[in-house]
């Protein structure tokens, strides 16, 4: 029916393997294994890249429009504060992008509150933790059946 | 299995009823459906505030953990930008309180940037029209289901 | 040929009769009469409304369109520097706004010289006493009969 | 010998019913009986309002005057950082106004540092707890006798 | 009975006869004709001035009061937002001076927000288009008239 | 039963013995001996000092542990603003400190809104003349009783 | 084939008569000259205007259309920085204006930084001295023959 | 033995004709005066100049270096905040400028605190009325003498 | 007689592939071809580079002294604004670097505005289109000559 | 005739002695020598002050007025930035003092550019070397002499 | 005993071969072998890292806990002052970092005096040229050594 | 060989005796002992200074040139924030002075992060406790080796 790329930033290779009392027990692999059955029990497939790379980043999203995703899940994590090549290339795509993000940004440091991809994002969907990711896919799947109707 | 409360901020009362040719066509009443709907299918039923009185909002607020809510989603509107006595509602009582906006508001004016209520919500869900709620009231669901497990 | 609301925002019922050595000897009920008598040899009518709370004013200004006024007069006080959810409630109708005050706010506090109803409204008439009600008035009249033409 | 008139502003209504351990035992009750014992000691009686609505103190603070209170006792709570209605109603009055805060503001969030009612009241007591409120009755009732000598 | 100055600052000339589905048909000279008939009606007589240049602005101010004019109405365009030179003029005389703008300042760009001569003025009239000169010859008119009775 | 320690900062000297008609008449000695009696009513002693030097007042706030004093009452003057250095003697040692100040320095010029050691204070007392001394013994004096109980 | 009109902002007058270690040998005539060779050897020909009068440049730029020219270089030298003027007689005609600076600007004083009028001009040439004007020249005439074919 | 320039800038023509019991009764010409006599007591001839024009004053600026003169004495007025045009002026010439203003501008409003000629005058005298012009005389006699030796 | 390297920055290598209608036909291998026959005609040669990656940039600057090349055109997009590595690199070098933008980034988002890259680089070409890109060449080219004579 | 109190602040003591060929060859005792002279040829005295100790420097500005000095001259250096102690004690004498600098402040740091005693000084003179104490003498001398007529 | 890791991010491989006249003669691998050398003599080896992509320092980064380093040495160059990843990556390890810098940032550009990692890593060493890595070495060996006894 | 200073500021003197369980056990005393050793051992001799008064550091800091000092190891504790007194003592001596913090100020209040004097000292350490102080003597000792060679 479609498909979704979910791609996570710099850092979020470590989640759950490090530290799991602070950050959780729930690793990278956990999260897109959890988001590949909620999109595919809707008929959905989903691909996953995470890079420390900026450049890699941009590289994908510019390459996300030819593969012919309806969707992108981007937690862009500290590029999500200063990269504003990745936020050209967001503007440059046709696909939708949500923002993630695991905690309330709001709750920690000044400079975290400030996203410049906020602008060309569809929206924002941030502090749930992992339901975070959840609640992105819920509403990819929703607005991708509605286009479809 | 638990309920809901849903409050909408000032001036949402004039949604859809009004150039629906740029606000849509879908009115308060409508997303309320919508969500009431949602929420049942999961055993969760809903109740559903609008005013235009900062003051009633906080009185409501203050209330919802008396009655019992499980979770509270939450668009203060213009409320949003100044109401520090809706923030310290907020913080005062225990019911997690999800943050909803149907525009992407970081697109618009420099003022509604900024969220007073943004550090004492659980998270934020904004940009995605009417699916903002939807994204909101999934994201509930799941959380007061993994509680109840 | 039309009706003109006038709406005075929070303090303004004490005007005139608190020390009227500073505050001039005209009190709320006399600048009505005037603008009733000024809008009256034009063959309009008028309306008035005073209120200490945001949320009211919000009600009365959402309201304005389906009771079929024409112009709108708001010196809004203090709500003037801080009450969004009056600016869009401005913005929301389609009844033109202009807006009011007594005193030249530019050579009082700096809080005062913002107006966060500025962008919203048609126009400004400001610290000419009462007569800036009278201006207002009567930029409201002739383009009411600039319509009616 | 006189009348004080006592006003707590939103959300103070929640004092000491919820968490106690964190916000002490002394409910707002607690808090008015002291006061008006404290006052009772010297002669003068009290009155005391609170209220989640910026327009119901704003109105309380207008009718202060007519009433006969020989001073106001303000804790207007998250009204302080933003209400200029407030602001204005104190400097309307000539009923002098002492501004509480329970805990020390200046340790708290940057934009609880800011009180746009300070520069209108006479004086500020802040950060002794319940005692903030006991030293302003203090020298709210030696201005009072210092007056009628 | 009295005579009004009418001052108009950089680029004003060019109203009217260029881009007039932009910016409307009527001229300066329309503008001036309008003015002069509105004061006539009144046995007021009018003088107009316009210049790019702010020299010649601040020489035509200082000049106003020995010429005998009872109020000046300025639209100082460009100059509004740095011409201290201008403001000091304006403060350096005794004649009253109306601050007008084709214009709602407000809604353009942030620098147009602000206006130097603002805090030297009696009052601003703004937001009207041509109107706002009507409504500052109306609000003059009665003022001259006041001082008279 | 307690020893409370009064500190005055710079130019507080010239308290009362300079232009009287302006500042009081009552010197510094006369603000000493009233609180002197208040405190000796309680059975509490009193020390007093003042200096012009920053460095003195570090060293005496120092000292005030080892002496056994159970509340300091601290009006830092012109240092409030600017003393990072008594601020951190403040932080470093256990005695409670309350900040007074005679004028509602928020009245003031700006840089006087300003306390840079207004969060290491227990409260603060400013704008009630020499009654702020007043209400500052009276908390203490309150709160040494509240503790021996 | 076609017109260029350059003009020079205040102080370029003294270019290359004073100081020459420092600014260089050249002179605005020697300037002017190799501009009007430049253009010339395309068939274009050029006008020159220099002067310390804000007004007499805002006259020069509104009367360039009526005169046909089909591109203006501009070196507003220090009115770059605060003349809302010029900038609003740029945006007035459709003439298209480059800007032109000898030297690198955004090495200087940081007022210098900010041009008012690069929002309202074509593009900017910036930092190579005497070659900013040749490198205008060679854009406009460039310009000039593509709008030709 | 050599000569010296004064130049006042805008407004600075009304000085002592109008409101003498508020700005002295001293005029512009008596000012000069003072000045003349207090330079040719040392052997020094003066000129002065008068304009509200700015490019009048960077022309005569330009023009004294081949006029010979000495030193300049500059109160540019309202220009001291915003003309960098005459900053340039300044800079671009030899003859040392002294900045003169009558009042002391740190009292006044925000914005002439900021003087966009202090960086590049060799120095400034101001806050003693008249005497302002005095002590610049003094000063440059003094270092025109020095030289000499 | 020599060679020019040009850089283009992230996102660059989408030009004129997607939406045309938008940005234009013209592929950056369009751009590449015109640079290198405008060289061409001069004598000199050609080298292009373009990266999504930041530190790909900064090894390319590094080696371009090395390769001898006498000038580089630099598109730095959206590094332009935050990369301090880049700008270091220019430093760095000896090679003379002209900065590039085929918009005039004053018009658009105030981030753009600002380039960390300015004051390190010999001057500033925008606003142009792909003239840009030839307007830096054109100077390029002059300045290489000049060199050589 | 009357006496003058000439105060200098820290580090003023290492002038002359230390880095002549930068500061030049005179010692703060060459410049007290001048000032006594030149006062003494009008029949005035002088006394002369310096320290590195904010307190001392307090300490003698309260004590100036007792002694009956005419006029204070005050080089307060490193203080003039930050010591609102010596601004306090400045505005609590009746003395009138003169601020002085060796250098023009406003060509050097940001932070230099900030003078806190500037607003109650009666006027400030900078920028002329040891000039700067002969201004404020001469100025000093010619106030104290029309005082006396 | 223990293993340290020196990593030096951008243009830093530029050190010592260019420009040695101002740079100093000392290359990367002049500065690696001097810290070799200082680290075996307390028996602790050493391994170095140099990189132009900020991902490549984060990817080293993750790494260096897993490797078994004691201590990072790392001088982030110009991501000091942007790289929000590298701060991310030094806040997830638990291998202590030390912030070295060549120069004193402090006496460079405004932008350099903020560094992003600041408060993550464990101190700053800066300003010392070489030495400052020198410093570094000597703080890790000691604290490497406190930990063993 | 040679002498150092180590100077410390404001509070420093209540290190180790007060709260040691927060702020260590090591004394001033101990700190002093353990640097004395550590110069011992390169053969270099030691003075130590404690003072909670500026203008006895500035005092000191005058005298440390005369007295032979090779460097000074200065923590200016609260001083470092706002003494300009101290850092142009600093800048008016030649030797050497390196600055020193216990702590990482930069994870401390904003206000800490500022050091008026870090532009005029040779290079800070800071924030690995009393190793700070090591560090400092580390580099000192091998600066002054170098200098002997």
């Amino acid at each position: 029916m479609g498909k979704v790329l979910v791609i996570h930033g710099p850092n979020l290779n470590l989640l759950g393997t490090r530290e799991p009392e602070i950050y959780g027990y729930e690793t990278l692999a956990d999260i897109n294994d959890m988001l590949q059955k909620q999109a595919a029990a809707h008929g959905i497939s989903t691909d996953f890249f995470q890079s420390n790379h900026e450049g890699d980043i941009v590289d994908t999203l510019q390459q996300a429009q030819t593969k012919g995703y309806g969707f992108i899940i981007l937690n862009a994590a500290a590029f999500t504060h200063y990269s504003i090549a990745i936020r050209d290339a967001i503007a440059a795509i046709k696909v939708p992008v949500i923002e993630v993000h695991l905690s309330n940004v709001h709750t920690r440091e000044e400079f975290r509150h400030k996203s410049v991809i906020a602008p060309v994002v569809m929206g924002q969907i941030l502090g749930f933790g992992v339901d975070s990711y959840f609640g992105a896919m819920a509403v990819a799947i929703r607005k991708m059946k509605q286009k479809l109707n």
